[in-house]
């Protein structure tokens, strides 16, 4: 049995950590193809930190209170940078973490694609669970943002910054017109990924945030109608409870594409694989949003809280349910 | 008054703590202009040994202990490249030392050159002396070195390795035949270097490694013309107290150049000024070397130890005492 999980960072690892418990339950194999596309260039080093939440979170070595990075993290470097003025500074670069990006960014400048550099890393942590980027190639997520100026045509200017500038330095709170996934149109998905989508006996959509971590990988040229024509279904798994996000800032980024910030409308934005979209089933909490209905699409109502790895193993194996 | 100094690293920078002492004695200024060519690429960050032990020990960073490198350093980075298996694992990066060349790579990467660069990083230490790299250029010291290699002709096989490897690696036992300044024929020297020394007041040798440190500033094309034309006395003070080396293994590369460890051994190397060299002054220790001679260069014997600022200070008044 192969199992493939569309993920983000966080919030797909902890839906990882269970999917890897039900699949050793099942003797199954686990895929990840994760979003590169909040990676970013700090201080000349390539950093990716959804594959990093992963990588991390499956190998026991995320920091199990902050969520992002390593577990006894020191940031001596960070501060160093500080005391030089080195820009950026609003971005966490710890001490262990560092060196991910050191080993990435040399195999990278090496002529490595991130695929590979990845499964190197991964030999480090084994993760027990293949780790793909949705691609090798550039994708960037950029959010337009508007500010006041009255120097300007209509008196507000408008500009394309990275997505980890509006997310961390202003903590999402700069009011955004839109994402640009830059890259996206010509971006091939890393090798392995249409083939196991392809092949494999369910796809799952993590319940990261389905704006800027689901959307980027789906944006990649291919993804998309491989999950179209999969042989196995396609499950989502909704990152909302009760009108809010289980994790993270995802209702700001549903707000910015106009989406209701419920599990009934994250799920419009992925659609019905019956009509013109991907989901054949879509897991609701059944705590919160056991009413939810979503034309052409088997809703399930389960608990979605993923408080520890045996209660999202839980999670998975409702998921993969059969019909 | 403008004095210049030809220096190392680590006994340079102890040298220069003890010409800025003077200087600030006689409202003089200091240009430092530091070797380059045991400068390396590590893990993508470029290094810059010498540099930053001048850098460090003026700006009183310096570690007292080891000579090189941060004091309160701390090797967290270090230790995860370890456990990532990343190569070269035989040179010590510390964790704020890494900061630095996180700035520098970034600059040099940016378009800066390695002097502007340079600059730049002073903003932050203050060394109170003007600190030039001899050149922008690639100039690196490369170690020819033989082994048995019953497949070879000869039995015996020679390849050129980087001065750090043969150095730190090593710890300069690899048996060597000869040593390259890689680049030095097209390497130019650094804006201002030349201007320098032709306009200042006096020029010093450091009592740096004559074969490694000054050897490969002298090899950049016109810094020895530069010397030779230079309006000052050109003074050399003698990194060899009582037949060995007051820091570093000195006499394991005079070995491989053929030079008598001796104060008189590396005058013959600079030369007399006099005729086809560099010396108008040699300063000898009083305690060991009393009696060294030197064709054409006039002697000064007077104790060389630098044991600290006050001592160092004395040695330079002794270099700079009128004829």
């Amino acid at each position: 049995m192969h199992l493939v999980v569309l993920a983000g960072g966080v919030g797909g690892a902890r839906f990882l950590r269970g999917v890897r418990a039900h699949a050793r339950d099942v003797r199954a194999r686990v895929t990840a193809v994760v979003n590169t596309s909040d990676d970013i260039s700090l201080h000349g080093l390539r950093v990716c930190p959804d594959l990093d939440s992963v990588m991390y979170g499956l190998g026991g070595a995320a920091d199990p209170e902050r969520g992002w990075g390593r577990a006894d993290e020191t940031w001596t470097v960070k501060e160093e940078l500080r005391a030089y003025g080195a820009q950026p500074d609003w971005f966490g670069l710890g001490d262990r973490d560092l060196a991910t990006h050191l080993v990435r960014t040399t195999m990278l400048t090496a002529g490595y694609p991130l695929s590979a550099v990845t499964e190197a890393l991964c030999h480090r942590w084994q993760p027990g669970v293949r780790l793909l980027p949705a691609t090798d190639d550039r994708l960037e997520t950029h959010v337009v943002v508007s500010s006041d100026d009255p120097q300007a045509d209509g008196g507000a200017r408008s500009e394309a910054i990275h997505f980890q500038e509006w997310w961390i330095r202003h903590r999402a709170k700069l009011p955004a017109d839109r994402f640009v996934f830059v890259g996206a149109e010509s971006a091939k998905p890393a090798p392995g990924v249409t083939e196991a989508i392809a092949n494999a006996d369910a796809v799952l959509l993590a319940p990261s945030n389905p704006v800027v971590s689901i959307a980027p990988i789906l944006a990649v040229s291919g993804i998309r109608d491989a999950l179209r024509t999969a042989g196995g279904p396609v499950v989502g798994v909704s990152p909302i409870i009760g009108g809010a996000p289980v994790r993270g800032m995802a209702d700001a980024c549903l707000a910015v594409v106009g989406t209701e910030c419920s599990a009934a409308g994250v799920a419009g934005l992925y659609g019905a694989r019956a009509e013109d979209g991907l989901l054949d089933t879509w897991l609701v909490d059944a705590t919160e949003d056991a009413d939810t209905r979503v034309d052409g699409v088997e809703v399930r109502a389960v608990p979605l809280w993923m408080s520890d790895d045996d209660a999202t193993a839980a999670i998975v194996a409702a998921a993969l349910a059969p019909t």
